[in-house]
């Protein structure tokens, strides 16, 4: 059983990569805060992306594929700004392809083996200004200790940083892999979500980043919902250096295995991190459906109760209405037997099963009020019928919510 | 051109329909507001239902199907109560088949020839007693003008009562459709929405009567979403006597276009009010997506916007954030162009072009708030494709919606 230890760094903890972040003021901003950050591998990595797939893209989104697909899925560096998605605007394209270009020439690199990434308001066109005086300063400042700058960067309602890493061994060779990820609002990835930026010092394939990429998005970021609504921006990128100097994982097998565990551990940490902090949160609700057909049916049936408003609301007020998430089951578009299905709910503070075979069991009200007052929340799904499960991980619906997007803009 | 003339009276328009509501106390309620309703015709009618997709079916929907089936589509009397849906209990089916039986026997029917539904909270066993008592209560109340009290029997957190009827013509005869729906939160009709009953005196045939209803829900209360949550207990159902005394309309053609108008105005007005009345709604939304190539096309596309919660709560703020239209017109399940679509916004104050071709126009945001401040907001989509329109219904997210749902069973 190969060990996985979690440790700091986030997106600098693998070997070779550096990161910056600055304030250049792409809105005005008091608290000038961090809006644009940059991440730099010291050598070229295989990098492979999924995006959103709403058909609005934000201009960023549209070039870093053409960029992967040009530099044929090589990258060395990451330019992210937050406050401005870039995107409904007629000159985006141009601008993100000036980004790149920005950071080619500043780094001494070509165009397309720049990531361009940008998150914020959807149709204001892109002050690019600011982004020209600040790319040279990001490269100046690049540091392997960067991390937190840059993770606090590409934050816009977020209440916290988002960073994970582990390190892990592939054939007696240490190994890395660390990430930051921003989000709060329009969060219901069906590739990706908002944006992910996952490095690795791991040797391994350019076909294999993007297949390990691919399968862990799956399980992970597209088993999240905060509001279902799917960004026009949503972005993954997960790039390989290689400079942990294992011998290179160029196909399936044990040590893609062990690379891909450790992918999860901190996709699904970060996946968790931006459900906790989904605009407006009280509660971190996480729900297990086992006990299903294959794994798609798990995936739909999980979502489904986390997208569910009302069963947000529910959890908001620690209201154990499991109707409603008998309800969520019964609409999820997957074929199965809901006279078989089992329902509990649980925290820290117990577990109680609230219905069997598709109907109400009695339980005590105040029981689950202890259980439903806890911050994080689990509810347990069996539809009895199969062996697969799968996790999907939401927020409660609240006041907050209401009132954070009841005027963004401003 | 026929003329379709608005009328009081709701379910009791059409002529032999009467109504009667009252309080049993299914659950305890200081205000004693009326929780079970009865319709009658004076003779058998030809009826028609469409219900929930949800797998979790409420008993009601079950014992409806199957009651409609058995009776040849024939039925003389609905059974409703609110408070309690009847949903996911063992005895549900046995206890919505016995609501059947008592209200036969109260009028001299059979039981199948009894529709039935419930709507409440999902999950508790219901009270079948207080219902003994109040079938022939409410049968000896019957009257020709208890429609008001039938409409308010079936409120659960509705804060108005819905009724709509108009009059029209087939023929020189004098013709009536009627209805009251209920309705207000766990609204996502795939089928139906919530609760509709809706009579008319015109002489149809069973088969017309079941395609006139299916047809017109598909472009009223299928294009509804308060929530995105499909109940378990949605029923609309549509009852025909024939005591106008018009020919029997028995096929397509002007008389069924005709008596489908009525249809539709009745519907969509009601449709209008189960959004304007959604839950903690302080403004109804109506979405109108034209130029598309098709009807289906039209539909999920004014649905996808009208479903948006960054959207809604948007419109709660009078905030003209158009990019979140456009983001949920780009991830709606259809095929069309992005880049050639253009986004209105409207209400009484006038009507403003926020996108055009896909991307931003300047507009003036002082003249937006204006717009967007009055309690009824229009979003006009046009796709420019083809010649295809629908209408979608809903309404903003609010704090209130929040707190509503918080602790619904309190």
């Amino acid at each position: 059983m190969n060990t996985y230890k979690s440790i700091e760094g986030g997106v600098c903890a693998a070997k070779g990569f550096k990161a910056s972040g600055i304030y250049c003021g792409i809105k005005e901003n008091p608290t000038q805060k961090n809006d644009i950050a940059m991440v730099v591998s010291d050598v070229m990595c295989n990098a492979a992306g999924v995006y959103t797939q709403n058909k609005v893209k934000g201009a960023p989104v549209i070039v870093t594929k053409d960029n992967l697909k040009r530099s044929g899925g090589k990258a060395q560096a990451v330019i992210v700004n937050s406050k401005n998605a870039n995107t409904c605007n007629a000159d985006g394209e141009d601008k993100a392809r000036e980004m790149c270009v920005l950071t080619a020439n500043a780094l001494g690199i070509k165009p397309e083996e720049v990531i361009v990434a940008s998150t914020g308001v959807i149709g204001q066109i892109l002050p690019i200004e600011p982004i020209r005086k600040a790319v040279p300063v990001l490269a100046e400042k690049l540091s392997y200790d960067g991390n937190i700058e840059a993770a606090t960067a590409i934050m816009t309602t977020d209440t916290i940083k988002k960073e994970y890493a582990v390190e892990f061994d592939i054939g007696g060779v240490k190994c890395t892999v660390g990430g930051m990820a921003k989000g709060s609002g329009m969060i219901h990835p069906n590739m990706a979500t908002t944006l992910n930026f996952i490095t690795t010092d791991c040797n391994i394939s350019s076909e294999m980043v993007q297949k390990a990429l691919s399968e862990i998005v799956k399980i992970t970021y597209n088993c999240l919902s905060i509001d279902g609504d799917q960004s026009t921006n949503d972005t993954c990128v997960l790039m390989a250096n290689g400079l942990a100097g294992n011998a290179e994982i160029s196909s399936e097998g044990g040590d893609f295995d062990i690379f891909k565990d450790a992918l999860y551990q901190v996709m699904a940490n970060l996946t968790r991190m931006l459900a906790k902090d989904g605009e407006g949160a009280t509660k971190l609700l996480t729900c297990v459906c086992s006990g299903a057909p294959d794994l798609d049916t798990a995936i739909i049936v999980a979502k489904s109760v986390i997208g569910s408003s009302l069963f947000k609301c529910a959890m908001f007020g620690s209201d154990a209405n499991w109707g409603r998430i008998l309800c969520a089951i019964g609409y999820a578009d997957a074929d199965f037997d809901i006279n078989k299905t089992d329902v509990d709910l649980a925290s820290a503070k117990g577990r109680i099963a609230v219905c069997r075979n598709g109907s109400g069991v009695e339980f005590s009200e105040d029981e689950a009020k202890v259980i439903l007052t806890e911050d994080e929340i689990e509810i347990y799904i069996d539809l009895n019928i199969g062996n697969a499960s799968a996790t999907a991980w939401g927020c409660d619906l609240t006041y907050d919510y209401v009132k954070i997007n009841g005027d963004y803009r401003s």
